[in-house]
């Protein structure tokens, strides 16, 4: 690992130069309009280190839809509000699956694989949405105060087109309120999910956002307790073996760090004991991961040798 | 961790000592008589680390079928034969299927999800008989040099019950070749697959065996490199998804490192720049998953803090 | 086939009482409280001929809920409105899966199996509610006129229950909506579906109702065309192939009829160029087929010699 | 239908000119060789009555690799051998799968769904394997005695080709296998299974042999008990759902005749109480059925009104 900044500001910049021609092999995100017309050619990448350190290059500090990232968010706020009795309601095994895949949902009778995939993302959702008198306005809070940021808003663009364009994720939670497993009402759940994605952020605040992940599960800018040491672990394990759609054991063969992506471009990566890397650059391959920002991390992560196995 | 070994002595035996009770909580294997007839109250657990320590209680230089835990060491000697070539006929994705489900390899056109799951290892199986011209020799050969003992053997009771219990690894292994995926005949790399599994050893000679790969693959006693640096970070980061059967991801979730079981009971984990455990007892829990083994390694996991995420 | 009517009579009577046993073999649907309460000792047969003749004996002029029966009816206005284009839609291919799963679906890219399990139930909904103004109306008007019967409705109580049920069934088209299958918004297209799952009517209603069916399209009552002597063909092959849920191939093997069942306890069967058999008994078996029904209608199709094969 | 012969005659005549087009819409088999070499431009129909007449025109005389049309075959023999207890280890359920899917055949535990997809005609071959001293020579004399023709042999040519491209066919006995459902050796059950499918026969042969079907189990020719008259309706069932691979449910719906096609190019439609048509032309659609056989028994079915439904 680099301790010494402005070494880790160059490297950092001479990959971002490095990357221009991968561009042209992903596609932007398309099923959803607002996404769709985002420049292509925007890309960013930041570092946060638990000592403090902040560097980024590009349109780091430029806001992007974060979709699936919120995941990770959600997925905290969860665990603190319910304890171990989350795990009766969703599993935490690797999927094998695409990442709306509604054939495992039926197979095991509703269950969620794990909550980074659509389905146990909704439930998480379900229990936010049961759980909080306004779970969006929670969500929104949690955020901002992780990003110490109030401006942190909702795409109101995005979220309408998330909405509109809605019928898979209503599929499965229908499907898993049929089996008993979700609580509240489907739009409702539907509505706090679509929230949850349609936050937009940039890589800076998304890296700074995560140290707890780095860091036992306390804040190190603040030292505050986000989670317990044991569920920081916890999470990375479930990012590790899932956070990145299908292509989630390839990134641990090839990065080996725990990861989450989302269809917005980002993806952000925790390196325990060191800090987060979020890396964001629309255009996706075909599993739904940034082309640029998977070239990004898994070239920054061989060069300091950060696979954590 | 702890680097005083007298202390880790005695927390290994307090910690079996603990465990009496859960074995009556599992099953031994019983697909096969040869298994099947192992005396369930059988247990040992043993440490090895880099730095030379070996630490070991109950029966752990007892020897027992190692299994699906050869299925690591085929693994290394295909990824050294092979180099990224391999990548082409099998993927490193967690599979979300039961460890011989056949569902999936049809799905995928008989590219199996992961060297670990059987068709993989199967594939494997492959690759060593068509690349060795005896490869259960040079897998013997690897074993015995890699335990440094030339006592270790083939334990032909079982091979011979195996073999006389194949069908559903031959159905395996039939669909491959139909999709051109195995270039040997079936009955040869059945036969490899066999008595690779066949093998004895205990769990201190397991745990020395795999020191490489919490050393960046390189073996702590002789500074032989057996695999790259790449490569060890790649088989850990493939038995950190997939090692565990269908329990991997739970495993990862509450133990937080690279394992791999074997339907003998036994069990090893890997924790990078430290060591390896291996853990044995015959019963098994309904994943096939030594249920001693998983609690011995759990508990000692949490209190020396091993988990990498 | 028996032209003499007194002695079908008796034949059908006697066919009754010797099924007073069987009704222990099955249950009640208990997948909503409207259909649970019914009386399980209730059980009617009754025969409707092309020439004119009804016999009937026991609760055969009880009204009852339809259920699935109802698809037969919806899928002859859907191809008398769409003509041949409706196959683009939807397949003619016996599922060889639960009437209710979800997996195929998914597989085939959202173009249901066949228009008698619920998925393609659920796509003639949509056809129906997207092309008539009040689709509710235009299929309450069909049955009213098929049955010379304009006091038939539907039950409010089953409706209702149903829509509080139907979580599954708004998988189902949400799934299909996320494909482009649906044209009208989900809701609509359940409530129609809802609508004419829950229509009360009784065995010899059933029967002369679907007369057409087995008259080469036109109602020998009064020689309308209902369907066209094509359509009827391959409606009753439809029934044939997949009109008794997964049952169907043991239905074709056992009685070798064109029929429908609904989990009302209804069922009805076609003798082509003879007439229609609708039995009645609510408790059902674990495919969701009526014991009795089933037991009544192979008796007679056996002692009748009435196998179209 | 037709009972003037040879208004007939001119029928299949005609049809079979307006085919010369069609033969290019589809491939002929290549999985093997043997079959890849078969000359495109053959075809050939053949309609056999029970009253004793024979019409073909077109190649119906050029034996040809009959393939799958030999599970009908298998089945009967089964049947009389076992009795009812056949249906313990096999379904009569249509399968909404490829006809040699593997998938259905985990799912359901080794019982396959029907006897004409491929693990149904593996199971049957074991039965016949398992009862008879020589089963293959049995089948053969079967052949020849319905044919009565001594001549009718095994392409041995297309036997060996198969034996060698034979992997799936092998996974799927060897699944069986594993779940206790073969009782045979597996090389052993696959000698059978390439055996019957190897034997070449003509179209004339293959409808003067399958007359039973449309005879209620008697052969018109003889008089002599072939099956029971129930077997025979149960058989002419499995046909009618399942006979056409998986087009199985169009065949009904647009042809509504219990037939059994073969990847030699042939198919066989039985008119209960009529006769068989057997055409025969190499070149497959997509299904694996003859394009032209096809086009010409669907033709031939509605200008004589041929549907059963």
């Amino acid at each position: 690992m680099i301790k010494n900044i402005p070494d880790l500001q160059e490297k950092l910049h001479d990959l971002l130069l490095s990357q221009k021609d991968s561009i042209t092999q992903g596609k932007v995100a398309e099923y959803i309009p607002a996404l769709a017309k985002i420049n292509p050619q925007l890309m960013g990448v930041c570092v946060a280190t638990i000592d403090g350190n902040i560097v980024g290059v590009g349109d780091y500090q430029q806001p992007f839809s974060i979709q699936s990232i919120s995941k990770v968010f959600g997925l905290v706020m969860a665990m603190n509000r319910m304890g171990d009795s989350l795990w009766q309601r969703i599993n935490m095994e690797p999927s094998g699956q695409a990442f709306n895949s509604i054939i495992q949902l039926e197979w095991e009778k509703g269950i969620p694989r794990n909550p980074v995939i659509n389905a146990g993302a909704l439930l998480i959702s379900d229990v936010l949405a049961s759980h909080y008198s306004s779970s969006k306005l929670a969500f929104l809070t949690f955020m901002r105060s992780l990003a110490n940021d109030d401006n942190i808003h909702i795409d109101q663009n995005v979220y309408q087109s998330e909405l509109s364009h809605g019928n898979r994720n209503a599929a499965l939670a229908y499907l898993m309120k049929s089996f008993g497993n979700i609580e509240a009402e489907v739009p409702e759940v539907l509505n706090h999910y679509f929230t949850q994605c349609s936050i937009s952020m940039n890589c800076q605040q998304l890296a700074q956002s995560l140290l707890f992940l780095a860091n036992k599960g306390s804040d190190p800018r603040t030292n505050d307790i986000i989670c317990s040491r044991q569920d920081s672990h916890r999470v990375n394990a479930i990012l590790s073996t899932s956070g990145m759609y299908d292509q989630s054991g390839e990134f641990a063969f090839s990065v080996g760090l725990p990861a989450k992506s989302g269809v917005g471009g980002g993806i952000v990566a925790i390196v325990p004991n060191y800090g987060v890397i979020c890396a964001w650059s629309p255009p996706l391959n075909n599993y739904g991961n940034s082309v640029v920002g998977m070239s990004l991390i898994k070239s920054l992560a061989h060069e300091l040798n950060l696979s954590i196995y």
